[in-house]
């Protein structure tokens, strides 16, 4: 692409030469003629080390002596939909591969792609263009949304509803039985079988190896453009509400309703049946065992993040607190 | 089923029209005709919004206007027990899937299900009504007990020992090698081979993606009744007690002794080498690093929980400590 | 095996019958003729019960009656060496099973085994030796150096290069998409696209279900020697260094450097764009949101460990502290 196109592309202004061309994306540490790179402030200047992209995407105002410029009020948007541009992602080719066991009661789409030794079982649609890779497991009565694509080695149980391009990433598991047990006589364990189902939206990414069980009754729902890392686990019954990111290896109990808009760092736990508002932020490693937000939020169990880090800075200090507090008590005696 | 027909199946005493049928069980929020509801405490009736359930189960006493009630002693184990008998869980077929590679030295017993792309490796064994799912590999020289269900994608090492009615769901690794490297010259890793196995009582469920390793010499146990979450690890040589509970996402490094009828909650991390007591109770995101038990544990350290509760409320106070320490401090110069 | 050959393959000293015959490893617990123990400590010569083993690899001086020992520096490191020797791993034969799936376009080394329904990629090299096993998914484009093992289930993401010697347990994931979304119109998340690859050096050990991501560009690199337990998540553009090792459950963020010769314990949680140093030791659960290293370090926020043990102490003591602030304040009035 010609640099004048990918200025129009993704909205911004070009300094520089139109008829420059631009073939890939790329670091600054690995820049080069022909890529682009992307450079919000001037402090990353020294990482280029006087490499010479063909093109800078950057905040509105920044020249680099040399260098064509693209300048965009979002030079981190611009950058991905340049990516998006110059390396599509490669879509197999569709067909359904002579190894992979459609159920004849499934319903495809237009242009899917079922790869080897994957299953469709019986009664379930697949919409228009979707990728179903290499050993996927899709239950019966599945419902998946046009140009979603499943990859290697996942498995989705019976009844689940996926939405529109949905990307969900190898090894993920959706709709297994939650975990609930009741304690029966001599303390043994006394299994509540699962008979809900689990809903996902349109333009959910799930992470690889990460789990969502279905209801015990009901649904278990993750809303529209929810983005989840892998490894992370979410109980039967959860409402992940809109647009909400979950970070790596959290694990989220059964009955939690996360509102819309929520940001969830990494290796958080949430206890069941809490509720989070609309917008909150929750840093990594946070224990939350009630209703939080909105706001920002952090510890070992929730508390503002301010809070947190003022009790933070007091706890480092407990062996001093504890030597005056000694030394007071001497002097009073 | 009628209501006096589930009423005798539960054990409880029908207050209403015996002949009344109901077909499924339900939430309160989708309560309706030919449903039947669970409803422990009077607390929860507003959740009915005026819906008209064909019976609701209710503990002793309790009454609905115008609603047919089971009064039974403990109204959900009643209720589980009835979604068993309204939604019984769907069997697939007895056979061998024409794509399922099963050696010739592999035996079954009497109506076991092998999925497609399934594989059981030579020398193993697999009980009366076993169901193995797509893609899940069973290696050599394994064992699996009568009624077990190996769901989609999971991996059993060879050697491995599974008892009777066993759910391990998709994903879940068993005997993969554990995690032990002896450090050599220039701080080179040594591996150190794993010959042990697992080995798995009666009645285990183990969640997806969760991984039990297999034991250096000897074995992995878990005990009978034990039921395991998702996305959690058990390390070597761990031996877990009959009808313990482990939530999702706790690792539990190696040859840690976990006692019987233990409850464990999620995210909880244990140091290797330790000892849990029968009857314990561990809250989420507890860190054990000793051995601990019987009572009821939290914290990043475990310490007893009403302690730990009151460590906690004086770590969000500690600010406030040194505001008071510096006063005093202050008054006595 | 002669004692004698196994006391000359681990450098040790024969003190005892050189034509001894022993044919397996064992536990202590297990002890019995024709076997092989490790005895460090005279302090776990209780746990032999009086079983006589043929032989206890011990340390330098170690004397045990009635029993053969060869004695040697480093008896744990024998012991591993004559578990190799005496307990081979049994490689499966070379070949490619009927119903596995290799693209015209890969290539294999000599003596590669790839199981039933593994699928090799187009552009994909294999070297001499490889195992891939059941149902694993090696993309387009990847590159796995000689005498690799790849376990079930496992997924290769196109285009990722793996050295020689790994091994790669079941359920793992190289190379998703990292986790990276930009906030667009409306609070809506914008994937950023991964077009970086994963690159594993030689004599690396992933865990079960562990995953490793690609980066966005350039490369996410674990380096020779690193060993990562099960269910451990490593985000986009992590650097690791040479023969660090990480236990399992942990959560390393994207862009993290981490030194050579690091040692992780399990469910530790790195927040993104941080570098720990060489040799640096992180205690189990610590979170880590800064650069730190070399030392040894532990805590809900890291810090050097033994401040962290003087500032636990003080914790549990906070309910204490109030009190005699408090005293001192009454006393002060």
């Amino acid at each position: 692409m010609r640099l004048k196109e990918i200025a129009a592309l993704v909205g911004g202004t070009l300094v520089g030469d139109p008829e420059q061309e631009a073939a890939r994306c790329s670091s600054l540490a690995n820049a080069g003629p022909g890529g682009i790179v992307f450079l919000e402030d001037k402090k990353f200047v020294p990482q280029l080390g006087g490499r010479r992209p063909a093109c800078a995407i950057v905040s509105p105002g920044m020249r680099l002596e040399g260098i064509n410029v693209i300048e965009v009020k979002n030079p981190a948007i611009a950058f991905a939909t340049a990516m998006d541009a110059l390396h599509p992602a490669k879509k197999p080719a569709p067909g359904i591969h002579p190894t992979a066991t459609v159920h004849l009661e499934a319903k495809l789409g237009h242009g899917c792609h079922v790869g080897p030794y994957a299953s469709i079982g019986a009664g379930s649609r697949l919409g228009d263009n979707v990728v179903i890779h290499q050993s996927a497991s899709i239950g019966e009565s599945t419902a998946i949304g046009d140009n979603s694509v499943i990859h290697p080695n996942v498995t989705i149980y019976p009844h689940t509803a996926i939405g529109k391009r949905a990307i969900i990433h190898a090894g993920a598991v959706i709709g297994a039985d939650g975990f609930k047990f009741l304690t029966g006589e001599g303390g043994r364990r006394i299994k509540v079988s699962h008979i809900g189902r689990v809903r996902i939206g349109d333009d959910v990414e799930i992470g690889a190896n990460s789990c969502i069980d279905r209801a015990m009754l009901d649904e278990t729902v993750i809303g529209d453009g929810v983005k989840i890392d892998n490894l992370v686990q979410i109980g039967h019954n959860c409402v992940i509400g809109d647009h909400t990111v979950i970070a790596a290896g959290c694990g989220i109990a059964g009955s939690v309703t996360i509102g819309k808009h929520v940001t969830i760092g990494g290796l958080v736990g949430m206890a069941d049946h809490i509720t989070i508002a609309d917008n909150t932020f929750i840093a990594g490693k946070t224990g939350v065992t009630g209703d939080i937000g909105p706001g920002i939020f952090g510890g070992g169990y929730a508390m503002p993040i301010n809070e947190w880090r003022r009790a933070e800075v007091a706890y480092r200090r407990g062996p001093e607190i504890l030597r005056r507090l000694t030394a007071l008590e001497k002097k009073g005696e």
